[in-house]
This record gives C-alpha cells, sequence and structure tokens, in this order.
C-alpha cells in the first residue's frame, strides 16, 4: 500500500551525492511542482500553489541523475511518497520526500541526449 | 501539472462538514496509510511508516461521504494532493491535504451496498 | 515496472466468480470509463470515447465484490494494467484487463454502507 | 474520468513525425513495458508479459521527442490512456494509445544531456 505519484516540476537544488558504508551512491535533489489553474476573472492561466518534495535515489540512477540532472531544468518523477515525520526539541513537522524509482527530463521542454551506462554494484 | 495520488488507508477522524456561504457542502477527514515492507530478518511483513492527509470533498462528494464514511473504515481516495505551507507566528510547516476527486469503501477489506444519490446544487 | 492505472467507472456486466482448485474465488465484472471534454463549439460537456476493462479480484476482494458490486453502479478501481494478447485460430487481438488491488464505490454518485470482513484463505 | 498511466518502458520504433494542416507537428512511437515478477521455483526474476502501447505527442513535445528518442532507450511517459476501438470490415479490434503529457529518458538506466528549447507555435 505504497502512495505512488508522477510529478512534473522543476529542479530547485543541484544533486547532492553522498556514498553509503557499503559505497552505494545515493543522491537527492529539491522539485518544485506548481499548479496552474484557469482565472476566468483574468481570462488567464495562473500559478495556484507549488507542491515541494525531496527526491531520493539510489545505486545507479543516484549515479546517472548527478552526472545528468542540472538546477533549473524540468523533469519528470515517479516513486513512493514519504510524508516523513521529524522532531528536533521542541519543533517538529512534515518532509515530503519521494523515493524515486525513475527520474527524466521532461522533453516537453527542451532536448535530451541519452546514453546507456552500465552500473556493477546492481 | 497537478500532481494526482491514488491512497489506500484508514479513516482516522469522524468526517466534518461546513456549509460555504453559497450553501455548498465542504467536508474533511483524516487518512492514514501506512506502507508495509517484508523484514528478511524477522520473515514477516512489518510497517514501515505511515503518511497522513487530510482530504477534503466538495457538493456531491461531501454530503454523500458525510452520510457514509466512519471513523476506523477502510477507503480509496484519488485526487489531486496539495502540500500547504502554513504561517502561524514564528512557526511555520506543511499541511499534506488531498482534494479528493472520487472516494469509496475499501472492498478489499468488507462489503458495502450502494444508493445512487441527485444533487440539485451540481 | 507494473503498469499501475486509477481508474472510475461503470460497472457494465455482473460480477461473475468462480473458485480456483485451491478454492479460492476469483471475481471479474466488466467496467467502462467515459472520458469527458468541453466542446467549445457546443459549450458544453461531450462524451470523448470509452475505455472498456475486465476487472479482476481474487481471495477477500473477489468474495467482497461479489457481495456488494451489482451491474450499473459506479466504481473506483485501482490495480495493474494487462494488455493482454490472445490468439483464436487465425485472429488475434488485445484484451485489456485490470489486477485489482482495490476497488470501491464512487461515492461522488451516492451513499453506501460499510461492513467488515474477516476471511479465513488469507 | 480520464484513465491517467504513467509507464516506463523500451522505445521498439523509431519516433515517426507528421504535421498537422495547421502544421503543428504530431509523433508517435511504440513502447513496450515488460512486467518483471519473482519465480519462487527458479529463485529468480522472470518477465511476465509486455504491454504494448502507441504513445502520441503533440507540439512542442512532439518536435523535442522527435529530436531526442531513439528506438532501444529506456523512456518514462505519463498521459491519458485511450483504448481505440477500430473497425477494418469484418475485423475490429483495440488499438491502446498513451496521449503522452511527458516522455523522459529513463535515468535509471542511463545518463542525458538536456538542453531548453522554445516553441513558437504554443
Amino acid at each position: 500500500m505504497s502512495d505512488v505519484v508522477t510529478v512534473r516540476g522543476f529542479v530547485a537544488s543541484e544533486v547532492k551525492t553522498i556514498l553509503t558504508e557499503q559505497g552505494w551512491p545515493v543522491a537527492s535533489f529539491r522539485l518544485g511542482s506548481t499548479e496552474r489553474r484557469y482565472d476566468r476573472t483574468k481570462s488567464q492561466w495562473v500559478d495556484a500553489g507549488t507542491n515541494w518534495y525531496s527526491v531520493s535515489m539510489f545505486r545507479g540512477l543516484a549515479q546517472n541523475a548527478s552526472c545528468s540532472v542540472v538546477k533549473g531544468e524540468r523533469v519528470i518523477v515517479t516513486g513512493k511518497l514519504k510524508l516523513r515525520q521529524w522532531v528536533n526539541g521542541e519543533r517538529r513537522g512534515i518532509a515530503p520526500e519521494i523515493d524515486a524509482e525513475a527520474v527524466g527530463h521532461d522533453l516537453f521542454w527542451g532536448t535530451a541526449k541519452f546514453k546507456r551506462t552500465t552500473h556493477t554494484f546492481e
């Protein structure tokens, strides 16, 4: 019963990559997805709020994304939504995250050249 | 570019209904969706975190849900995910919400008798 | 890499139930989902094609659905899309199917009374 | 009530592009999505059927995809599922199609360089 989402949005940070103790790459970036709705009063499309996510990627996807995804680009992300609850002293809150199954540049907004890779850790 | 989700979960509050100034019903309830994952060490399925949402319903759906959905029941909800940002003095946070397009009892967990309704405000 | 869909539609056949050799119920019904689009020429919403599916359900969901779902009712179905290819002599074609994870009455269209069940075969 | 899907798969044809009478590009390619399931008998993952789609793209997305997507590549596609019914003399059948909202290379499988474009017809 995972909550799966597909989100189209813009990359709002550089991709940050770390290695786990096992030597596997884990990468993440900040994703913003802005809803558009038609305003009848203005007779034009307007922004109607932005959803912010932290996108987490693992192993091959992490490595490929860190070579490919740049701040400001448009992407499609599909994966499990996790609304993590955090506590820090007296403060607490919710950190929305997508554990990405796949990430790709959104060709609605531009062109891309693809190059297949092979990773030995998978 | 709305972020659409389908969530299976349990109803964690009674359904609360209000009327707008126009006389349209708006209803909401709290929804919990718990991920299950297989723990190889224990050789059994274990809970792996719960996503909490406020589910919002409008007009006919609001009215029908308020007559049908009871705390503790299992439901399917599909709609737009909104990660609303709130500010209250110095504190601020994120309130995950689903603007429901449809809600239904999850027949994986039980049986249901359905009865069609007509609403004049739609 | 399953192709998951959530479909809102109408039940176009009675629910048919069989028992497997192991004694597990398997049920199915025909589901139609009609797209609506706004016709600017007519200034009204019009039908824009219907997707037809065979919905398959297993075990507890099969048993509950067979007691609950009636031809003509409105439902939400979420599950794996399978575009099965069939061959019959010289003829062949595609049979779209949804292996349902969950099914529920669509409360946009009516009210429902839910009753929890327990099944021993799960 | 459109049936929206997100599909990860492989491009099984070249991208074919035509221009409408209005001069807008329309492009399409064949997409295969193979389900994988774990076979306990063999203790390994095996293929469990392939869903085949025709993916349709319009305007800017059509133009960008025709410059970017090559037969054999891995992609993510999200859009409206249409199970079109065709008749040809005495024969008839179903042609599954995705009216793509977005298409992107699947970075699980490789790297990509993205370049933003501007199209005047949008």
